[in-house]
Formats: structure tokens, C-alpha cells, sequence
């Protein structure tokens, strides 16, 4: 195992953990032979396209100059053979000579059984409900502003259990941002950056009253649900409103064992959700669960009191409130229902995708409830974890 | 024909055009049969869902209190007729009654024949390509501030035409945020809320270098790719750096018809885009050509610069790449493209999901160039439009 330098076209490294022990060029693509035995095609225009040479790529930004339309039809290997340093050379019949480092070239090697362990690499949703209450992962809030080994711990939580809470945060309002930015900035809505939930004369949502809320996830009428939502507890003295929440892919996972019709039926069926303000009039279809192209559990999208009419075939409206009545009464059955009365200083920081939240009713005339919210989306959690991962593996 | 009042689940009115003349009940659903002939079933579950009443609505938030879940699994029709106003009461076998404007019902309706009118209502996309370049619609800055109707045209244009240029625009700094706020608030990104395209020592992106850009949408590093993109010319000085658009949906519809196995294999292909910064590390896997559930073009995703290598089956890369390298080829050709020149104060307004923009090489040191940019997403441009419409057409 060699340690390898960085290279133009990535700021990751990649160690030479397997060498390439063969070298079998053909014109329209190349196989190489791995020392564990593994043998990866490449195809010709695939190499082509990822030479990454001084002229291929700008050294001052790390893209690619190159545009692959441009190499000729005729394209051929001329020569290909592992080079002095254990790296892959080829010369090409244009004349062009390319150099792919053994580290990078595993790493990015799409046979079968590379493509199968990179899908396994991949980071799984660990599912929670009521039997795991107790073990719901806690965070202070000195030790995440102060400690990137501890920033990056919560931000993996974050992101695999979806649930976390960060204990005596400062009560100051606004107080949440300066955490919030240990990702990166704020997904901005027409609430504003920063929302405070508390009970308000002429409210445009039912989250600014004092009523019972249902498990929902917030922002549903979006075309892209904010991702990670902050909810941070400034006072909490009115009777009532204790919060709930609720891990989506539990019951999506549940309902696809107890009744995979029902959830299929909600995989494939859009619903719409929009918000009733006089100023603003956002709407957006989409199924209740979303699955990815590889069949992964990647969303949930709900909030009955923003639900508008179902759009679908006649004959498929039965089976659609089937699934839909199933997947509202899962979400109230206890095993899936964590319950918490939070106290000024906690910080509920959740994925927004994935968990339902939800709250109880509160008498507005027995004490003060303030709470302040912000969002931040999925793609600042992955890009902030990839970058501390690299910073901390490679310090 | 009458006018119908605003009912409380919603802020649009419903005229009633289609009077009911017929209701026929039965256990587990409605029929309603109209003066034009068609009839439209309701099922029981979908109407006890969407009874309107004060108990079902909070008044005060226009949202839905009842939880669909909580009508009984024996859920029956007891009665159900038109009333004296023509509109449809219903009696429940669990005592509940509701009752729905006939104006409402019937923009609701799910029979086929209404589900088709609906669709065909949609807003469809104008092609364009170098043949109308001389027709591209462009606004005055001070009509667009001043003038609701004007906006409205600018917006409804903006959506289905995705390229609108804007005149006159003052050419201090940050000007464009007055236009922008017309709409909404801005879509931030790592590259801050309003980000400044210039040749920079250190650039983070080819966007701030003086080399040629190829045809691109800006952020394919994201899940969401920003909607709308703003880009307002401050000075232009500098020898070179034209600007050139092109319609993506333009392409993609030439391409489904001109070989529509590489249409579909960049359908259905994720490629990945990411940023290659040391601060972040944004990446996303998504086709190159999105269509919707209903198989109309969404999305066209596309930054040569920051393609990450195709992770495919390799028996598939072959048509990926014959399949890619024709989309290149295709954004190159003179039929797809528009060039102009910016002027200072010209702002071009554009869909940055189906409008590839491309610059080409400039001569920094032959003059100055500085333009200035931001994102608003396509959820505040929709919201916007439906406010307009609802505001200009009951004012």
C-alpha cells in the first residue's frame, strides 16, 4: 500500500490499496487486473473523458477543460500498459497520452463488484421509535461550536438517525444561527431565515396557534422540503405543547412488511399540499414516500392540515385512502412516537425529510411558548461532513 | 353562470359554469351529473375529506383540522342531494353533514374526462432556438417595477419561454435585488446570496476566470438545481466573453425525435456533478434529462466542468457515451444557439433547470467585465404568478 498524492481533478486521495497486476488493452476499451483478483473494463471514451493531464483539466479550479465531443469517433487505444510506478499509461490513436493513478482508477472502477461495494459503502438510516427513546443521541452545545471531531458526530447523527438534540444552547433569540453555521448557511423561506413559532394574533399557519399539530413535515408545498429543521426552545412555561416526533422511514418501512400494497400505493400516488396565505400560493405533487432509483427510502412528504383534493383515477381512490387512513394511524400508534416537553436551552436539530414532528395543544393563557426555527438543507449536512472527513482524515 | 363566494379552504373563487343536475347516491360513493353531460364520481372517503365546514377548517388558517383517519372504517352515504342554491349536501351515516359548492366540485372532479382538462391546461414550454432569436422578449426595468400587469407578463414569460432579457437596469451594485424581490426572497448558495462573475486570482469555479464557458445549468451540484438565474451586466469592456444560450427542452425534444434511444438512455443515466472547492464538496446524481410523471421535460442538468466519472453497468457505457456526446454535439449547433452581447444594464432573467448559458474566452486585459448574479427558485416564481393571477383577475 503506497499513500498517493493528490490529483488535479479531486482533493480526496486515493491510496493504492490493490495493484493493478495486468494490462489488457482492446481498441474500444482496456480491462485491468487487479492484485485480489478483480478484473474492471474500461471503455474507451470513459478514459478519454477522465485523463487527467495539465491540459485535460485547469489546474487553477480542478475542472475539466476537455469536452468528450471532441475526441474523434475513430478513437482507438494505441497502447496501454501499467507504467514504472504501478499506474496505468495509455496512448491514444489521436496521438493524446493519458495517466491514471491505480488509486483513483479502483476507486472509480465500475464492474460489477465495485459498483456493488460502493452501494454498500453508502451511509443507512438507523430507525428509531418509542423502544429506543431513551437512547435518542444528545450533543452540548459547547463541545459541538468548539470540536469538529464532536461537529462532525452530530452532522453523521444527524444524517443517519435524522433525530438529535443539542442540550444548553443559549436562550438568547437567534442564538441557533451561530450553530446552524457550523454546516453553512440558511435555506431562506417566505417565513423568513430565522421563524419563531409562538401563537400570533392573525396567524397564516396552524403551527402559529395555539392548536393541536399532526405529525407532518414542514414545507411540503416546496418542490425541495428543507432538509435539516432547528427548532430551539427559548421559553417553555404555557400548559401543553409537548412535542412529538416520529421516524418516517420506521413507518415506511413497517408498512412495507405489514402491507406492501398500502405502500406502494403511496410510492406511486402524487398528493398534493399547498399553503392558504392571502400574499403567497406555494403547491407541490408528490408521493407520500419517495423511494430512490435504487429503491432506497428517501423522503416523506406530509402535512395533512396542507393537504389539498387527491388527483387520481376513480378506480384507484379506494385503495389510495386505504393507504392513506393506514399511514395517518400508524403515525399515532405508540411504538413509533417519541415524546419530549422541551426546555429552554434544548435544540431539536431533525431531518425534515424523513421525521414527522408534531405537537399538542397548548393554553396560551397559562404561561409563554417561544421557540425559533431555521433550516438548512441536505446538500450543506453532506457537503459539511465530506469536507470534515477529508480535513480530519487528512489534517 | 354565478359568481361564487370565497369558501374557507381556499383563496381562489370557483364561478359555477357547469350547473349540477343530477345526484345519484350511493353506499360508498357519489355520482354528480352535470348540464353538460358528463358525469363525475365522488368517492366517500375523498368528500368526507374535503368537507368545508367550520368543524373540518379552522377559519382562522384556512387549514384543514379533520384527519381523514378519524372517519369511521363503516363510513356511509346516508343522504345526498343538490340544495336549493344548487350545491351538494350530504348526509353522513356518523351524523356529520357537508356540503360542496357545485363550482368547486367540479374544478375538483376526477372523472377522466375532467383529469384530462386539467392537464391540457398546464403551462407548456415555448421552444426557441437561433430561428426566433430576433422575437426574444424583453421588458423595461421601470415597467417591470412599477406595473403588476407587466410583471405578471414578465413572469408568465419567464416560465414558459425560460429566456427573458430586462433593459435599462441601473448599473450600481446589487441592483438586481429590487427586480428579484419582485418576486420573492433570494435562493442563497455557498456562493453567497448575490455572487459577482469576474476574473478572480483564486478562482473557485471556471465561472470566475476570463476562459471559455461551454454550455451549462449552474449548480447541477445540487439536489435542487437554483430555478430562475439573474444575470446583470455592470461593465462590459473587455474583448470577447459573448454570452450564449440555449434551450434545453429545445434539444432534448429534437434529440427524442432525431434518436430517441440516446433521448431515453439520458433520461434514465444519473450522472454526477460536483463542485471541486477545499471549504465544500457539494455532489448529486441525477439524469442529464429529466421528465416528469407525466412524461413532460422538467429539468435539463448539465456542467461539463463538473461531471464526476459515469458510474454505469459496462455493458450500458457504450450508448451513454454515444448518447452524451451527441447532446454535446447538438449544444453546439448554430440552429440551438443565441449569442449576445451584454450592455451595461442589460439583465438577462432565465430558467436555470432548461436554458443552458455558455460565455465565451474573454481578454482580461483588454477592459473590465463585471456581472453580478442570484437564484430564485421556481416554487416563489409559480407562487407569484398563481397570487398575480388571483389578485389582477378579482381585484
Amino acid at each position: 500500500m503506497s499513500a498517493a498524492k493528490p490529483i488535479i481533478t479531486d482533493w480526496r486521495q486515493f491510496d493504492t490499496i490493490h495493484t493493478i497486476t495486468a494490462v489488457v488493452p482492446a481498441d474500444s476499451s482496456i480491462a485491468v487486473v487487479w492484485s485480489d483478483g478483480r478484473t474492471s473494463p474500461y471503455e474507451r471514451y470513459w478514459l478519454r473523458d477522465n485523463c487527467p493531464c495539465g491540459e485535460c483539466y485547469l489546474a487553477l479550479t480542478r475542472e475539466q477543460a476537455f469536452e468528450i465531443v471532441d475526441a474523434p469517433e475513430t478513437l482507438a487505444v494505441a497502447s496501454a500498459a501499467r507504467d514504472a510506478e504501478g499506474h496505468l499509461e495509455v496512448s491514444w490513436s489521436d496521438g493524446h497520452r493519458s495517466r491514471y493513478e491505480a488509486g483513483w482508477l479502483r476507486a472509480n472502477a465500475y464492474d460489477e463488484a465495485s459498483r456493488a461495494e460502493r452501494r454498500l459503502a453508502n451511509p443507512k438510516p438507523v430507525l428509531w421509535g418509542a423502544a429506543r427513546a431513551q437512547e435518542l443521541p444528545t450533543f452540548e452545545y459547547e463541545a459541538v461550536m468548539r470540536d469538529d471531531h464532536v461537529l462532525l458526530r452530530w452532522l453523521i447523527t444527524a444524517r443517519d438517525v435524522g433525530l438529535t438534540l443539542i442540550k444548553e444552547v443559549p436562550t438568547q433569540a437567534q442564538s441557533l444561527l451561530a450553530v446552524a453555521q457550523r454546516i453553512s448557511h440558511i435555506r431562506e423561506t417566505n417565513f423568513g431565515r430565522v421563524f419563531d413559532v409562538a401563537s400570533k394574533p392573525n396567524p397564516d399557519s396552524t403551527a402559529y396557534t395555539s392548536f393541536n399539530l399532526p405529525p407532518h413535515t414542514d414545507l411540503p408545498t416546496r418542490e425541495l422540503q428543507p432538509g435539516l429543521q432547528f427548532l430551539h426552545c427559548l421559553i417553555n412555561d404555557a400548559v401543553g405543547g409537548e412535542s412529538i416526533f416520529v421516524d418516517g422511514f420506521a413507518i415506511a418501512e413497517a408498512l412495507a412488511s405489514e402491507s406492501p400494497d398500502d405502500f406502494s400505493t403511496l410510492t406511486r400516488t402524487p398528493m398534493e399540499f399547498w399553503n392558504r396565505d392571502n400574499r403567497t400560493d406555494y403547491r407541490w405533487s408528490a408521493p407520500l414516500i419517495s423511494v430512490d432509483a435504487e429503491a432506497r427510502l428517501s423522503e416523506i412528504r406530509f402535512a395533512n392540515f396542507l393537504r389539498g383534493p387527491i388527483d387520481a383515477a376513480a378506480d384507484e381512490m379506494p385503495a389510495i385512502y386505504r393507504a392513506l387512513r393506514r399511514f395517518q394511524r400508524m403515525s399515532r400508534e405508540p411504538r413509533f412516537r417519541v415524546e419530549r416537553r422541551l426546555a429552554p436551552g434544548d435544540m431539536w436539530v431533525f431531518d425534515n425529510r424523513r421525521v414527522l414532528h408534531a405537537r399538542r395543544a397548548f393554553d396560551p393563557m397559562s404561561g409563554q411558548r417561544h421557540l425559533q426555527g431555521v433550516y438548512v438543507d441536505r446538500d450543506e449536512l453532506r457537503s459539511r461532513i465530506r469536507v470534515l472527513e477529508r480535513l480530519l482524515k487528512n489534517p
